[in-house]
Protein backbone atom coordinates (compact mmCIF):
# COMPACT_ATOMS: atom_id res chain seq x y z
CA UNK A 1 0.00 0.00 0.00
CA UNK A 2 1.22 3.38 -0.78
CA UNK A 3 2.24 5.83 2.30
CA UNK A 4 2.05 8.95 0.84
CA UNK A 5 1.32 11.46 3.33
CA UNK A 6 4.11 11.81 5.30
CA UNK A 7 3.91 15.68 6.55
CA UNK A 8 1.56 17.50 8.52
CA UNK A 9 -0.68 20.03 6.68
CA UNK A 10 -1.42 22.67 9.34
CA UNK A 11 2.58 23.43 10.02
CA UNK A 12 4.10 24.37 13.26
CA UNK A 13 3.69 27.63 13.88
CA UNK A 14 3.01 29.25 17.61
CA UNK A 15 -1.36 29.06 17.40
CA UNK A 16 -1.21 25.62 16.37
CA UNK A 17 1.34 24.66 18.97
CA UNK A 18 -0.35 26.23 21.54
CA UNK A 19 -3.37 24.24 21.25
CA UNK A 20 -1.13 20.68 21.15
CA UNK A 21 0.62 22.25 24.08
CA UNK A 22 -2.65 22.37 26.21
CA UNK A 23 -2.92 18.31 25.73
CA UNK A 24 -1.80 16.00 28.54
CA UNK A 25 -2.40 12.66 29.13
CA UNK A 26 -5.86 13.64 31.70
CA UNK A 27 -7.65 15.46 28.93
CA UNK A 28 -6.02 13.59 25.59
CA UNK A 29 -4.86 9.62 26.89
CA UNK A 30 -7.39 9.30 29.81
CA UNK A 31 -8.01 6.00 28.40
CA UNK A 32 -4.59 4.71 29.03
CA UNK A 33 -4.06 5.79 32.47
CA UNK A 34 -5.54 3.01 34.55
CA UNK A 35 -3.56 0.65 32.23
CA UNK A 36 -0.09 2.39 32.38
CA UNK A 37 -0.86 2.60 36.07
CA UNK A 38 -0.86 -1.03 36.29
CA UNK A 39 1.98 -1.84 34.08
CA UNK A 40 3.90 0.72 36.39
CA UNK A 41 3.06 -1.04 39.68
CA UNK A 42 3.99 -4.89 38.04
CA UNK A 43 7.02 -3.36 35.49
CA UNK A 44 8.54 -0.09 37.27
CA UNK A 45 11.29 -0.28 34.59
CA UNK A 46 8.63 -0.29 31.61
CA UNK A 47 9.39 0.93 28.54
CA UNK A 48 6.58 3.15 26.28
CA UNK A 49 6.89 4.27 22.65
CA UNK A 50 5.16 7.37 21.74
CA UNK A 51 4.39 7.44 17.94
CA UNK A 52 4.12 11.25 16.37
CA UNK A 53 4.65 12.68 19.76
CA UNK A 54 4.77 16.37 18.12
CA UNK A 55 5.28 18.94 20.68
CA UNK A 56 5.40 15.91 23.45
CA UNK A 57 2.81 17.53 25.97
CA UNK A 58 1.29 14.26 26.19
CA UNK A 59 4.59 12.54 26.31
CA UNK A 60 6.04 14.26 29.17
CA UNK A 61 2.75 13.91 31.29
CA UNK A 62 2.41 9.95 30.49
CA UNK A 63 6.32 9.85 31.75
CA UNK A 64 5.34 11.16 34.63
CA UNK A 65 3.23 8.20 35.54
CA UNK A 66 6.67 5.58 34.94
CA UNK A 67 9.39 7.28 36.63
CA UNK A 68 11.32 4.45 36.85
CA UNK A 69 10.27 3.47 33.38
CA UNK A 70 11.39 5.05 30.18
CA UNK A 71 9.75 6.47 27.39
CA UNK A 72 11.03 6.98 23.80
CA UNK A 73 9.10 9.51 21.70
CA UNK A 74 8.84 9.52 17.68
CA UNK A 75 7.70 12.00 15.04
CA UNK A 76 8.51 12.52 11.37
CA UNK A 77 10.00 15.47 12.36
CA UNK A 78 13.23 16.04 13.72
CA UNK A 79 11.46 20.11 14.15
CA UNK A 80 8.79 19.44 16.36
CA UNK A 81 11.10 16.82 18.25
CA UNK A 82 13.40 19.36 19.29
CA UNK A 83 10.63 21.99 20.50
CA UNK A 84 9.45 18.62 22.69
CA UNK A 85 12.74 18.18 23.93
CA UNK A 86 13.20 21.60 24.92
CA UNK A 87 9.13 21.24 26.52
CA UNK A 88 10.36 18.07 28.75
CA UNK A 89 13.51 19.74 30.00
CA UNK A 90 11.61 22.75 30.89
CA UNK A 91 9.00 20.42 33.08
CA UNK A 92 12.01 18.42 34.56
CA UNK A 93 10.86 15.19 33.03
CA UNK A 94 14.44 12.90 32.63
CA UNK A 95 12.92 9.76 31.33
CA UNK A 96 12.61 10.37 27.56
CA UNK A 97 14.55 9.73 24.52
CA UNK A 98 14.00 11.60 21.48
CA UNK A 99 14.16 10.03 17.94
CA UNK A 100 13.12 11.12 14.28
CA UNK A 101 11.08 7.83 12.87
CA UNK A 102 8.21 6.93 9.97
CA UNK A 103 5.67 5.06 11.77
CA UNK A 104 5.56 2.71 8.66
CA UNK A 105 9.26 1.66 9.87
CA UNK A 106 10.11 2.08 12.86
CA UNK A 107 13.25 2.02 13.94
CA UNK A 108 13.17 -0.74 16.96
CA UNK A 109 13.01 -4.54 17.36
CA UNK A 110 9.95 -6.44 17.29
CA UNK A 111 8.54 -7.17 20.99
CA UNK A 112 10.16 -3.98 22.16
CA UNK A 113 7.61 -2.09 23.92
CA UNK A 114 5.18 -2.83 27.13
CA UNK A 115 2.84 0.36 25.86
CA UNK A 116 3.07 2.06 22.55
CA UNK A 117 1.18 4.88 22.34
CA UNK A 118 -0.22 7.37 19.16
CA UNK A 119 -2.85 10.28 19.64
CA UNK A 120 -3.90 11.97 16.79
CA UNK A 121 -1.61 10.22 13.92
CA UNK A 122 -3.53 7.77 12.11
CA UNK A 123 -5.71 10.48 11.31
CA UNK A 124 -2.63 12.49 9.11
CA UNK A 125 -1.84 8.91 7.46
CA UNK A 126 -3.24 7.48 4.87
CA UNK A 127 -2.57 3.82 5.11
CA UNK A 128 -4.06 3.36 8.49
CA UNK A 129 -4.29 -0.38 9.38
CA UNK A 130 -0.19 -0.44 8.26
CA UNK A 131 0.58 1.76 10.76
CA UNK A 132 -1.01 0.07 13.59
CA UNK A 133 0.83 -3.33 12.24
CA UNK A 134 3.61 -1.75 12.63
CA UNK A 135 2.83 -0.30 16.19
CA UNK A 136 2.13 -4.07 17.04
CA UNK A 137 5.16 -5.57 15.65
CA UNK A 138 7.40 -3.09 18.38
CA UNK A 139 4.62 -4.19 21.35
CA UNK A 140 5.43 -7.31 23.31
CA UNK A 141 3.31 -9.95 23.58
CA UNK A 142 1.37 -9.07 26.79
CA UNK A 143 1.63 -5.77 26.02
CA UNK A 144 -0.75 -2.62 24.44
CA UNK A 145 -1.02 -0.50 21.82
CA UNK A 146 -3.08 2.85 22.76
CA UNK A 147 -4.76 4.82 20.28
CA UNK A 148 -7.10 7.90 19.57
CA UNK A 149 -8.12 9.57 16.70
CA UNK A 150 -10.53 12.06 15.66
CA UNK A 151 -13.74 11.97 13.68
CA UNK A 152 -14.07 15.88 12.55
CA UNK A 153 -17.55 15.39 12.18
CA UNK A 154 -18.20 15.38 16.03
CA UNK A 155 -17.91 18.91 16.89
CA UNK A 156 -21.13 20.70 18.71
CA UNK A 157 -20.68 24.25 20.04
CA UNK A 158 -22.81 27.12 21.67
CA UNK A 159 -23.96 29.32 20.55
CA UNK A 160 -24.71 28.25 17.09
CA UNK A 161 -22.80 30.60 15.35
CA UNK A 162 -22.97 29.42 11.06
CA UNK A 163 -19.23 30.82 10.64
CA UNK A 164 -18.19 28.01 12.77
CA UNK A 165 -20.20 25.00 10.52
CA UNK A 166 -18.43 26.61 7.93
CA UNK A 167 -15.13 25.88 9.05
CA UNK A 168 -16.03 22.85 10.52
CA UNK A 169 -17.06 21.86 6.61
CA UNK A 170 -14.00 23.58 4.81
CA UNK A 171 -11.70 21.90 7.26
CA UNK A 172 -12.97 18.70 6.82
CA UNK A 173 -12.47 19.21 3.04
CA UNK A 174 -8.69 20.29 3.36
CA UNK A 175 -8.09 17.45 5.50
CA UNK A 176 -10.02 14.59 2.72
CA UNK A 177 -7.96 16.52 -0.04
CA UNK A 178 -5.33 15.80 1.54
CA UNK A 179 -5.08 12.46 1.63
CA UNK A 180 -5.93 12.07 4.88
CA UNK A 181 -9.04 11.45 6.66
CA UNK A 182 -11.25 13.67 8.68
CA UNK A 183 -13.05 10.39 10.58
CA UNK A 184 -10.44 7.78 11.48
CA UNK A 185 -12.23 7.78 15.28
CA UNK A 186 -15.08 5.07 15.07
CA UNK A 187 -13.00 3.12 12.24
CA UNK A 188 -10.77 2.22 14.81
CA UNK A 189 -11.78 -1.00 15.78
CA UNK A 190 -11.85 -2.02 11.51
CA UNK A 191 -8.08 -0.64 11.40
CA UNK A 192 -6.99 -2.93 14.43
CA UNK A 193 -8.83 -5.79 13.20
CA UNK A 194 -7.04 -5.23 9.06
CA UNK A 195 -3.77 -5.04 11.32
CA UNK A 196 -4.23 -8.48 12.60
CA UNK A 197 -5.67 -7.76 15.98
CA UNK A 198 -8.85 -10.39 17.20
CA UNK A 199 -12.37 -8.13 18.22
CA UNK A 200 -11.63 -9.62 21.88
CA UNK A 201 -7.93 -8.31 22.29
CA UNK A 202 -9.95 -4.37 21.75
CA UNK A 203 -10.98 -1.90 24.25
CA UNK A 204 -12.60 0.81 22.35
CA UNK A 205 -14.15 3.76 23.69
CA UNK A 206 -14.79 7.22 22.77
CA UNK A 207 -12.98 10.54 24.71
CA UNK A 208 -13.94 13.74 24.35
CA UNK A 209 -11.99 17.85 24.72
CA UNK A 210 -13.98 20.60 26.08
CA UNK A 211 -13.34 24.40 25.82
CA UNK A 212 -15.77 26.07 28.05
CA UNK A 213 -14.12 28.12 30.68
CA UNK A 214 -12.48 31.74 29.58
CA UNK A 215 -9.48 30.52 29.19
CA UNK A 216 -10.35 27.14 27.12
CA UNK A 217 -12.45 29.76 25.31
CA UNK A 218 -9.35 32.17 24.30
CA UNK A 219 -6.83 28.83 23.75
CA UNK A 220 -9.11 27.31 21.32
CA UNK A 221 -11.02 30.24 19.41
CA UNK A 222 -7.10 32.04 19.38
CA UNK A 223 -5.62 28.69 17.59
CA UNK A 224 -8.84 28.27 15.70
CA UNK A 225 -9.00 31.94 14.62
CA UNK A 226 -5.54 32.00 13.81
CA UNK A 227 -5.86 29.18 11.70
CA UNK A 228 -8.58 30.81 9.76
CA UNK A 229 -6.73 33.63 9.05
CA UNK A 230 -3.20 32.82 8.55
CA UNK A 231 -3.31 28.74 8.63
CA UNK A 232 -1.73 26.62 6.29
CA UNK A 233 -4.57 25.28 5.04
CA UNK A 234 -6.19 28.78 4.28
CA UNK A 235 -3.42 28.88 1.71
CA UNK A 236 -3.95 25.44 0.15
CA UNK A 237 -7.97 25.59 0.32
CA UNK A 238 -7.81 29.75 -1.28
CA UNK A 239 -4.84 28.54 -4.04
CA UNK A 240 -7.49 25.33 -5.20
CA UNK A 241 -10.24 26.96 -5.15
CA UNK A 242 -12.26 24.80 -2.44
CA UNK A 243 -13.43 27.91 -0.04
CA UNK A 244 -13.16 31.93 -0.37
CA UNK A 245 -11.21 34.64 1.80
CA UNK A 246 -14.81 35.93 2.68
CA UNK A 247 -15.07 31.78 4.01
CA UNK A 248 -12.29 31.89 6.06
CA UNK A 249 -13.01 35.62 7.75
CA UNK A 250 -16.18 34.70 8.61
CA UNK A 251 -15.37 32.12 10.26
CA UNK A 252 -12.54 33.78 11.77
CA UNK A 253 -14.96 36.35 12.81
CA UNK A 254 -17.49 33.87 14.59
CA UNK A 255 -14.66 31.99 16.61
CA UNK A 256 -13.58 36.02 17.96
CA UNK A 257 -17.22 36.09 18.98
CA UNK A 258 -17.75 32.93 20.33
CA UNK A 259 -14.63 33.37 22.84
CA UNK A 260 -16.25 36.57 23.67
CA UNK A 261 -19.57 34.68 25.14
CA UNK A 262 -19.46 33.98 28.13
CA UNK A 263 -22.43 30.89 28.46
CA UNK A 264 -20.11 29.28 25.45
CA UNK A 265 -19.21 25.92 25.22
CA UNK A 266 -17.60 23.97 22.32
CA UNK A 267 -16.80 19.99 22.66
CA UNK A 268 -15.33 16.83 20.31
CA UNK A 269 -15.63 13.51 20.45
CA UNK A 270 -12.64 11.34 19.32
CA UNK A 271 -12.41 7.25 18.93
CA UNK A 272 -9.83 5.36 21.40
CA UNK A 273 -9.01 1.65 21.52
CA UNK A 274 -6.35 -0.09 23.43
CA UNK A 275 -5.12 -3.24 21.41
CA UNK A 276 -3.78 -5.97 23.66
CA UNK A 277 -0.90 -7.87 21.95
CA UNK A 278 -1.53 -11.43 23.00
CA UNK B 1 -43.36 29.59 31.66
CA UNK B 2 -45.17 26.95 30.17
CA UNK B 3 -44.71 23.38 31.50
CA UNK B 4 -46.26 21.23 29.08
CA UNK B 5 -43.91 18.32 29.24
CA UNK B 6 -45.07 16.01 31.42
CA UNK B 7 -44.48 12.42 29.78
CA UNK B 8 -42.46 10.60 28.59
CA UNK B 9 -42.86 10.30 24.89
CA UNK B 10 -40.70 7.25 23.89
CA UNK B 11 -43.04 4.76 26.83
CA UNK B 12 -41.67 2.19 29.47
CA UNK B 13 -41.60 -1.11 26.69
CA UNK B 14 -38.75 -3.35 27.94
CA UNK B 15 -37.07 -3.24 25.01
CA UNK B 16 -36.33 0.59 25.61
CA UNK B 17 -35.88 0.07 29.64
CA UNK B 18 -33.14 -2.73 28.29
CA UNK B 19 -30.50 0.14 27.48
CA UNK B 20 -32.00 2.59 30.56
CA UNK B 21 -30.89 -0.43 32.87
CA UNK B 22 -27.49 -0.69 31.03
CA UNK B 23 -26.74 2.51 32.54
CA UNK B 24 -24.65 3.04 36.02
CA UNK B 25 -22.88 5.43 37.58
CA UNK B 26 -19.52 4.71 35.74
CA UNK B 27 -21.30 4.91 32.04
CA UNK B 28 -23.54 7.52 32.64
CA UNK B 29 -21.92 10.00 35.80
CA UNK B 30 -18.62 9.65 35.77
CA UNK B 31 -18.32 13.14 35.79
CA UNK B 32 -19.96 13.38 39.44
CA UNK B 33 -18.15 10.39 41.27
CA UNK B 34 -14.86 12.21 42.02
CA UNK B 35 -17.34 14.84 43.59
CA UNK B 36 -19.50 11.92 45.82
CA UNK B 37 -16.47 10.43 46.96
CA UNK B 38 -14.86 13.23 48.41
CA UNK B 39 -18.76 14.17 49.52
CA UNK B 40 -19.49 11.10 51.30
CA UNK B 41 -16.02 10.85 53.00
CA UNK B 42 -16.54 14.81 54.42
CA UNK B 43 -20.04 14.10 54.96
CA UNK B 44 -20.47 10.31 55.63
CA UNK B 45 -24.63 10.72 56.33
CA UNK B 46 -25.04 12.94 53.10
CA UNK B 47 -28.24 13.12 51.56
CA UNK B 48 -28.68 13.00 47.35
CA UNK B 49 -31.66 13.42 45.11
CA UNK B 50 -32.13 12.02 41.45
CA UNK B 51 -34.58 13.77 39.45
CA UNK B 52 -35.93 12.03 36.99
CA UNK B 53 -34.68 8.40 38.03
CA UNK B 54 -36.39 6.50 35.27
CA UNK B 55 -35.74 2.90 35.96
CA UNK B 56 -33.00 3.49 38.61
CA UNK B 57 -29.85 2.22 38.01
CA UNK B 58 -28.29 5.27 37.91
CA UNK B 59 -29.92 5.61 41.62
CA UNK B 60 -28.60 2.42 42.71
CA UNK B 61 -25.47 2.76 41.25
CA UNK B 62 -24.87 6.44 42.86
CA UNK B 63 -26.10 4.88 46.36
CA UNK B 64 -23.42 1.82 46.36
CA UNK B 65 -20.80 4.87 46.56
CA UNK B 66 -22.66 6.43 49.56
CA UNK B 67 -23.24 3.33 51.99
CA UNK B 68 -23.91 5.49 54.94
CA UNK B 69 -26.03 8.59 53.20
CA UNK B 70 -29.56 8.79 51.94
CA UNK B 71 -30.81 8.83 48.34
CA UNK B 72 -34.38 10.39 47.18
CA UNK B 73 -35.35 9.00 43.80
CA UNK B 74 -37.97 11.13 41.86
CA UNK B 75 -39.91 10.72 38.82
CA UNK B 76 -42.98 12.27 37.45
CA UNK B 77 -44.09 8.14 36.65
CA UNK B 78 -45.51 5.92 39.65
CA UNK B 79 -45.13 3.07 37.00
CA UNK B 80 -41.50 3.34 36.63
CA UNK B 81 -40.37 4.33 39.95
CA UNK B 82 -42.15 0.80 41.21
CA UNK B 83 -39.69 -0.58 38.35
CA UNK B 84 -36.71 1.30 39.94
CA UNK B 85 -37.62 0.12 43.67
CA UNK B 86 -37.79 -3.30 42.71
CA UNK B 87 -34.44 -3.50 40.47
CA UNK B 88 -33.03 -1.31 43.62
CA UNK B 89 -34.09 -4.44 45.70
CA UNK B 90 -32.70 -6.70 43.28
CA UNK B 91 -29.48 -5.56 43.86
CA UNK B 92 -29.70 -5.23 47.48
CA UNK B 93 -29.54 -1.60 47.63
CA UNK B 94 -31.89 -0.26 50.46
CA UNK B 95 -30.55 3.24 51.34
CA UNK B 96 -33.28 4.82 48.55
CA UNK B 97 -36.85 6.44 48.96
CA UNK B 98 -38.72 6.77 45.91
CA UNK B 99 -41.31 9.52 45.49
CA UNK B 100 -43.17 10.66 42.44
CA UNK B 101 -42.57 14.26 41.90
CA UNK B 102 -42.89 16.80 39.24
CA UNK B 103 -39.25 18.43 38.34
CA UNK B 104 -40.85 22.15 38.40
CA UNK B 105 -42.23 21.50 41.99
CA UNK B 106 -39.91 19.07 43.24
CA UNK B 107 -41.96 18.48 47.30
CA UNK B 108 -38.52 19.02 48.93
CA UNK B 109 -37.36 22.32 51.48
CA UNK B 110 -35.19 24.66 49.92
CA UNK B 111 -31.60 23.95 50.87
CA UNK B 112 -32.27 19.90 51.67
CA UNK B 113 -29.94 17.96 50.00
CA UNK B 114 -26.22 17.74 49.43
CA UNK B 115 -26.22 16.75 46.01
CA UNK B 116 -29.03 16.66 43.14
CA UNK B 117 -28.87 14.66 40.13
CA UNK B 118 -30.44 14.59 37.12
CA UNK B 119 -29.43 12.45 33.68
CA UNK B 120 -31.24 12.64 30.57
CA UNK B 121 -34.26 14.67 32.11
CA UNK B 122 -33.82 17.89 30.57
CA UNK B 123 -33.76 16.90 27.09
CA UNK B 124 -37.50 15.96 27.66
CA UNK B 125 -38.72 19.44 29.01
CA UNK B 126 -39.57 22.47 27.85
CA UNK B 127 -38.35 24.67 30.66
CA UNK B 128 -34.94 23.81 30.40
CA UNK B 129 -33.46 26.40 33.51
CA UNK B 130 -36.81 26.27 35.61
CA UNK B 131 -36.08 23.08 36.09
CA UNK B 132 -32.26 23.40 36.73
CA UNK B 133 -33.64 26.63 39.23
CA UNK B 134 -35.43 24.30 40.65
CA UNK B 135 -32.77 21.61 41.42
CA UNK B 136 -30.68 24.34 42.83
CA UNK B 137 -33.02 25.60 45.30
CA UNK B 138 -33.55 22.13 47.40
CA UNK B 139 -29.51 22.06 47.37
CA UNK B 140 -27.63 22.94 50.14
CA UNK B 141 -25.27 25.67 50.06
CA UNK B 142 -22.09 24.30 49.83
CA UNK B 143 -23.86 21.46 47.36
CA UNK B 144 -23.55 20.50 43.79
CA UNK B 145 -26.53 20.39 41.01
CA UNK B 146 -25.28 17.95 38.63
CA UNK B 147 -26.95 17.23 35.46
CA UNK B 148 -26.08 15.21 31.66
CA UNK B 149 -28.20 15.71 28.50
CA UNK B 150 -27.53 14.82 25.42
CA UNK B 151 -27.46 16.06 21.84
CA UNK B 152 -28.43 13.86 19.61
CA UNK B 153 -27.30 15.12 16.47
CA UNK B 154 -23.85 14.01 18.06
CA UNK B 155 -23.67 10.09 16.43
CA UNK B 156 -21.07 8.65 15.05
CA UNK B 157 -21.24 5.15 13.71
CA UNK B 158 -19.20 2.57 11.63
CA UNK B 159 -19.91 0.99 9.07
CA UNK B 160 -22.09 4.04 7.98
CA UNK B 161 -25.56 2.58 6.75
CA UNK B 162 -27.71 5.23 5.55
CA UNK B 163 -30.32 3.38 7.57
CA UNK B 164 -29.17 4.57 11.04
CA UNK B 165 -28.53 8.29 9.38
CA UNK B 166 -32.61 8.40 8.37
CA UNK B 167 -32.99 7.02 11.60
CA UNK B 168 -30.92 9.66 14.08
CA UNK B 169 -32.52 12.61 11.61
CA UNK B 170 -36.65 10.86 12.30
CA UNK B 171 -35.89 10.85 15.81
CA UNK B 172 -34.65 14.19 16.15
CA UNK B 173 -37.36 15.40 14.59
CA UNK B 174 -40.17 13.25 16.47
CA UNK B 175 -38.28 14.51 19.50
CA UNK B 176 -38.84 17.91 18.76
CA UNK B 177 -42.41 18.30 17.41
CA UNK B 178 -43.10 16.52 20.48
CA UNK B 179 -41.74 19.31 22.55
CA UNK B 180 -38.68 18.35 23.82
CA UNK B 181 -35.41 19.19 22.62
CA UNK B 182 -32.84 17.29 20.85
CA UNK B 183 -29.46 19.24 21.61
CA UNK B 184 -29.80 20.44 25.61
CA UNK B 185 -26.22 18.74 26.03
CA UNK B 186 -23.70 22.10 24.51
CA UNK B 187 -26.71 24.31 26.44
CA UNK B 188 -26.47 23.24 29.87
CA UNK B 189 -23.77 26.56 30.99
CA UNK B 190 -26.23 28.99 29.25
CA UNK B 191 -29.47 27.11 31.03
CA UNK B 192 -27.33 27.15 34.16
CA UNK B 193 -26.85 30.89 34.31
CA UNK B 194 -30.31 31.56 32.79
CA UNK B 195 -30.92 29.20 36.19
CA UNK B 196 -28.96 32.11 39.04
CA UNK B 197 -26.00 30.45 38.69
CA UNK B 198 -22.74 32.51 38.09
CA UNK B 199 -20.41 31.24 35.02
CA UNK B 200 -17.34 30.51 38.20
CA UNK B 201 -20.01 27.96 39.91
CA UNK B 202 -20.23 25.66 36.87
CA UNK B 203 -17.91 23.10 35.30
CA UNK B 204 -18.53 21.86 32.07
CA UNK B 205 -17.31 18.90 30.59
CA UNK B 206 -18.66 16.39 27.76
CA UNK B 207 -19.33 12.87 28.65
CA UNK B 208 -20.03 9.62 26.25
CA UNK B 209 -21.43 6.09 25.59
CA UNK B 210 -19.64 3.52 23.41
CA UNK B 211 -21.42 0.47 22.15
CA UNK B 212 -19.05 -1.82 20.42
CA UNK B 213 -18.69 -5.40 21.76
CA UNK B 214 -20.93 -8.12 20.49
CA UNK B 215 -23.35 -7.87 24.18
CA UNK B 216 -22.86 -3.88 23.50
CA UNK B 217 -23.92 -3.89 20.06
CA UNK B 218 -27.01 -6.62 20.56
CA UNK B 219 -28.34 -4.22 23.29
CA UNK B 220 -28.15 -0.84 21.79
CA UNK B 221 -29.38 -2.11 18.35
CA UNK B 222 -32.16 -4.62 19.48
CA UNK B 223 -33.55 -1.62 21.72
CA UNK B 224 -32.91 1.19 18.45
CA UNK B 225 -34.39 -1.77 16.07
CA UNK B 226 -37.72 -2.57 18.38
CA UNK B 227 -38.19 1.39 18.48
CA UNK B 228 -37.89 1.95 15.02
CA UNK B 229 -40.68 -1.09 14.52
CA UNK B 230 -42.87 -0.65 17.45
CA UNK B 231 -42.41 2.05 19.31
CA UNK B 232 -44.28 5.06 20.11
CA UNK B 233 -42.13 7.27 17.96
CA UNK B 234 -42.83 5.32 15.44
CA UNK B 235 -46.57 5.46 15.59
CA UNK B 236 -46.56 9.17 16.42
CA UNK B 237 -44.42 9.82 13.47
CA UNK B 238 -46.36 7.71 10.91
CA UNK B 239 -49.68 9.46 12.24
CA UNK B 240 -48.60 12.46 11.83
CA UNK B 241 -46.47 11.96 8.70
CA UNK B 242 -43.21 12.81 9.78
CA UNK B 243 -42.00 9.75 7.94
CA UNK B 244 -43.03 6.18 6.55
CA UNK B 245 -43.11 2.87 7.28
CA UNK B 246 -41.09 1.80 4.81
CA UNK B 247 -38.65 4.72 6.74
CA UNK B 248 -38.51 2.81 10.07
CA UNK B 249 -38.28 -0.88 8.36
CA UNK B 250 -35.14 0.19 6.62
CA UNK B 251 -33.65 1.87 9.90
CA UNK B 252 -34.88 -1.39 11.40
CA UNK B 253 -33.01 -3.51 9.43
CA UNK B 254 -29.81 -1.16 9.28
CA UNK B 255 -29.48 -1.94 13.12
CA UNK B 256 -29.82 -5.60 12.41
CA UNK B 257 -27.26 -5.55 10.24
CA UNK B 258 -25.10 -3.19 12.26
CA UNK B 259 -25.43 -5.30 15.52
CA UNK B 260 -24.03 -8.35 13.20
CA UNK B 261 -20.73 -6.23 11.76
CA UNK B 262 -17.58 -7.26 13.80
CA UNK B 263 -16.12 -4.24 13.56
CA UNK B 264 -18.84 -1.80 13.92
CA UNK B 265 -19.10 0.78 16.90
CA UNK B 266 -21.02 3.80 18.13
CA UNK B 267 -20.20 6.98 19.63
CA UNK B 268 -23.25 9.31 21.54
CA UNK B 269 -21.86 12.64 23.13
CA UNK B 270 -23.29 14.43 25.86
CA UNK B 271 -22.63 17.64 27.75
CA UNK B 272 -22.18 17.96 31.46
CA UNK B 273 -22.69 20.01 34.05
CA UNK B 274 -21.62 20.24 37.63
CA UNK B 275 -23.04 23.87 39.35
CA UNK B 276 -21.64 24.14 42.94
CA UNK B 277 -24.12 26.16 45.20
CA UNK B 278 -22.18 28.84 47.19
Amino acid sequence: MAHSQTTYVPGYKNTHVQHHEWRNAENSAAFLIPVLQAKATETPDLKLLDVGAGSGTITASLAKYMPHGHVTATDISDEILKSAAAYAEKVGVTNITFQTANVYKLPFSDDAFDIVHASMVLSHLDAHADALREMLRVTKPGGVVANRESDLRMWCWYPELPGIAKMQKIQNLVHEKGGASSKVGPQLVSYAMQAGAKREQITMSFGTWTYSTPEERNMWAGVLAARCREGESRKKALKEGWATAEDYDEAAQAWDEWARTEDATFGAMHGEILIRKD
